[in-house]
C-alpha cells in the first residue's frame, strides 16, 4: 500500500469549517488507495496565544515547560481532524509526538529529529486504519520530556515522516498556492512553477519562506522526498502547486526560474583594514558572536598593505554590528580607517540550476538592469544564484526588469 | 521530607494573576519544609470549549479522540504554573499524565485509575525537584492512549497523588471556603465546619457536590487520606476551609451535622401493585434500564395481596420513568391500579455520625417539621441519614427549621 503524507498549516484549520475541508482532501487521498498520514499545526492563532502566556509568566522560560504549553495547540488540531474523518468513515486515529514517537534531541524549542520508529504506526496501519493524524512540530526528548521544532517545525514534521515511511510524496497544505518566478505583488507577470529543483528553493528561500521552511527543504534534499507545496483553499487538479523535487525529475527548465529579492538590506564597508593573514576572522568571528547575520561579503584588491572589506546584513542590525566592530578596534583586534554604513540597500537575486550549464547569465543579468540605469553597488555570485545590492528604491524595478529579461512568463525559454 | 498534594480547580487557575497566586500558596507549602505535587485542573471555560468542538465536530465521538483533546486544558495549566513556580524560583517541573505515568483502565471518557508508579516523580525529588505540577483528570490507558478521569476527575487526581505518595494531606483549593452545615443562601445561619467525617460528607453529596466530588471522597475514605477543602482566594491561615477526615479525628461533633436538600424531585407511586417475591426487580429492573435514577424506595404494607410501591426521581426523568412502566406493564411484566406523579416535591436530609450513637434524631426531625405544619410525605433512614421527601413550596422553610432545631450555628451543642 502506498503511503502519503499530508500536512496541513494553520490556516488551514483555523476553524472546524476549515478541518472539514481539509479533511475531504484527505479523504480524496485514501480514495486513492493511500495510507495517510496527516500532520497539522495548532488551529491559527492558539499557538500564538500559548506563546503569549508562556511570554508573560516568564520572560526567560524554561524551554522545557515552554514546549509542554505550546505543543498542545497541535493536540487539539489532532483530535479534532481524527473525529472529523472518523465522521466521514474513514478510520483514523490521533496521534501526539511521544505516541509516535518521533525522537529528537533535547535541545528544547528547536529540537532535531533524532528517529521515528514506524512499527506503532504499521501496526496500526495494518489493523485497518487509513489515517494516521500526527499533532505536527513536537516529539520526545531522551528524557521524556516533550520538545518543539522550532520553527518550520510541522514541515519538518511532514518530510521527516516521509523520509521514515517512504511515502510516494509529502503534500505541503498552505495558504499560497505555490511557488511563484517572483513575487507576484510586484510583477503581475510572475508565473506559478509546475517544478522547482531543491537547490533552487534553497536559493529562492527569501521568496520560499513565505511558503516552505528552509530547514524542511534541506530534508527533503537529503531523502529525496519528493515534496508538493499547493493551496489548502484553491480547486484541486493533478498539477496543482508547485512540486519540489530532484534536479533530474525536471524535465524542462529555464536557466533562470526566479527571481528572488531581499528588501530590508545594510552594507558596511569598513575602508583601509589592514590586509592580513586572518583579518577575515578577526573581523567576521565578533559580528557572529553579536548575532550579526552577515550574507554577502566582498573583499576589494589590497593596496599598499590595505584593503576594503564590504558586507550586507539586516538594516536592523546595522546599530549592533557597529557596536561590535567600534568594540573590536578598541581591543586592538584590528585596525581599519573608517567605517561606512549604506542604509538604503536591497538585494535582488536570479536563481536557476540552469545557469550551470550556461555561460553569459550574469552578463545578461547586468545588462538588464544598465539599460534601466540601475547601479550595482556588490555582487556575489554561486554556482546557481547571482545576487547584486542596488539602492532600494530600484528593487521593484530591477525585479521587474529581470523578470522581462529572462522571460519567467514563458516555460521553457531562455 | 514529608509530602503535600495541592490541588487548584479551574477558576483557581483562570488568569495567570490566579495562576501566579496559587503559586504563591505552593511557594508557603514549600517553605513549611513540604515537597508538593500540584494537580492543576484546565484554565476555567477552556475545557467547555475543548467539548464544544469536538461535540460540533463529531456528536457521537470517539471517546479516544475526544480525551487526546480535552486533556490539553490541563497540560497547558500544568507548563504556565510550573513556569511561575519557576519565576519564583522554586525548582518545579511539569508532568502530563502519561509521564508520571498515571495508569488507568481503558474506559476512554471515564478512565479509573489502576496505579501512580511513584519513581519517576521520587526520582525527580531526590534531585531536587520541590513541586511536580500535574496536569489533572487524565492519564494514559493500558494501550499507550491518553484517558481522561470523567467527572470530579481532577479532584480524583489529587486524592489518588495523595494516596500514592503516602501525603500528610490533600489540600483542594476551590472556589468556596469550605463545607456548611447547609447552604448560606438559604440561612444565614449556616456555619463552616471545621471538620466534617468521610461518611457526613458522602451523604451532603448535595450540599457537598458544589465543593468536592463524591468520587474522590470515596477515595480518599477507602486510603484514609486527610482531605481539606479551602479557598484560593481567601485569607489563609491554619483553620481554614473545611478538613474531611476519619471519624475518629474529630473529636467533638455535633449529632447532626449537616442539611441537605434537592430542590427538583419527583414522587412516584404505583396503587395496587401486586405483592409477590420480584415485584421489587420487575418494577425497578427496567427504570434502571432506561437510565432512570431513582433514589428514595418505600413499600407500603399489604392489604389483600396488593400493595403500593413509592419511589422518588429527578422531576425531568418524570416522563421517561413513566413511559419504562407503561412499556413494562403492557408488556406484562406485572400488574397495578394506577401510576401516580407528584411533580412538586423536595427532598431534605439531616446527617451526622453523632446520630449512630443518639437516640430520638428522627422524633427530633419529625417535630421541628410539624411545629412549622410540614408535611412528611415519604420517609427515609440510613445509619447517618434521615431523609424526607415533602412539598417544594416548604423547601427553605424546613431547612431553616432543622437547622436551628438542631442548633447547627453552634459547635458541638445538641
Amino acid at each position: 500500500m502506498s503511503r502519503l503524507v499530508m500536512k496541513f498549516g494553520g490556516t488551514s484549520v483555523a476553524t472546524l469549517d476549515r478541518i472539514k475541508r481539509a479533511a475531504k482532501r484527505v479523504a480524496r487521498e485514501v480514495a486513492n488507495g493511500h495510507e495517510v498520514i496527516v500532520i497539522v499545526s495548532a488551529m491559527s492563532g492558539k499557538t500564538n496565544e500559548l506563546v503569549g502566556w508562556v511570554n508573560e509568566t516568564s520572560p526567560f522560560y524554561d524551554a522545557r515547560e515552554y514546549d509542554a504549553v505550546v505543543s498542545s495547540g497541535e493536540n487539539v488540531t489532532a483530535g479534532l481532524m481524527a473525529l472529523t474523518l472518523q465522521e466521514m468513515e474513514i478510520p483514523a486515529r490521533s496521534w501526539q509526538g511521544w505516541q509516535v514517537p518521533l525522537k529528537t534531541n533535547g535541545a528544547h524549542g528547536a529540537a532535531r529529529i533524532e528517529e521515528i520508529p514506524t512499527a506503532n504506526l504499521d501496526a496500526r496501519f495494518a489493523d485497518g486504519m487509513k489515517v494516521a493524524v500526527v499533532a505536527g512540530f513536537q516529539g520526545i526528548s531522551p528524557e521524556g520530556r516533550i520538545t518543539t521544532l522550532g520553527r518550520g517545525g510541522s514541515d519538518t514534521t511532514a518530510v521527516a515522516f516521509a523520509a521514515a515511511f517512504d511515502a510516494v510524496r509529502c503534500d505541503i497544505y498552505t495558504d499560497v498556492d505555490g511557488v511563484y518566478t517572483t513575487d507576484p505583488r510586484i510583477t503581475a507577470k510572475a508565473r506559478k512553477l509546475d517544478r522547482i529543483a531543491f537547490e533552487e528553493m534553497l536559493e529562492l528561500a527569501s521568496l520560499g519562506a513565505k511558503v516552505l521552511q528552509t530547514r524542511s527543504v534541506e530534508l527533503a534534499m537529503r531523502y529525496n522526498v519528493k515534496l508538493r507545496v499547493l493551496s489548502s483553499f484553491g480547486e484541486y487538479d493533478e498539477t496543482a502547486g508547485t512540486l519540489v523535487c530532484a534536479e533530474d525529475e525536471i524535465m524542462e527548465s529555464n536557466v533562470v526560474n526566479g527571481v528572488a529579492y531581499s528588501r530590508d538590506e545594510a552594507k558596511m564597508t569598513l575602508l583601509g583594514v589592514e590586509d592580513r593573514p586572518g583579518i577575515a576572522a578577526a573581523i567576521f568571528g565578533p559580528l557572529a558572536d553579536a548575532g550579526i547575520n552577515v550574507d554577502m561579503i566582498v573583499q576589494n584588491i589590497s593596496e599598499g598593505g590595505k584593503t576594503d572589506m564590504t558586507f550586507s546584513c539586516p538594516v536592523d542590525q546595522v546599530a549592533r554590528a557597529k557596536k561590535s566592530i567600534e568594540d573590536a578596534k578598541a581591543s586592538g583586534a584590528y585596525e581599519f580607517g573608517e567605517l561606512v554604513a549604506d542604509q538604503d540597500v536591497a538585494k535582488v537575486s536570479v536563481v536557476g540550476i540552469g545557469m550551470r550549464s550556461h555561460a553569459g547569465v550574469a552578463a545578461h543579468m547586468f545588462k538588464a538592469l544598465k539599460d534601466e540605469n540601475v547601479n550595482i553597488k556588490v555582487i556575489t555570485t554561486s554556482e546557481i544564484k547571482i545576487s547584486v545590492l542596488i539602492d532600494r528604491k530600484y528593487m521593484e524595478l530591477a525585479v521587474q526588469a529581470l523578470h522581462d529579461a529572462f522571460e519567467l512568463e514563458k516555460i521553457g525559454t531562455a
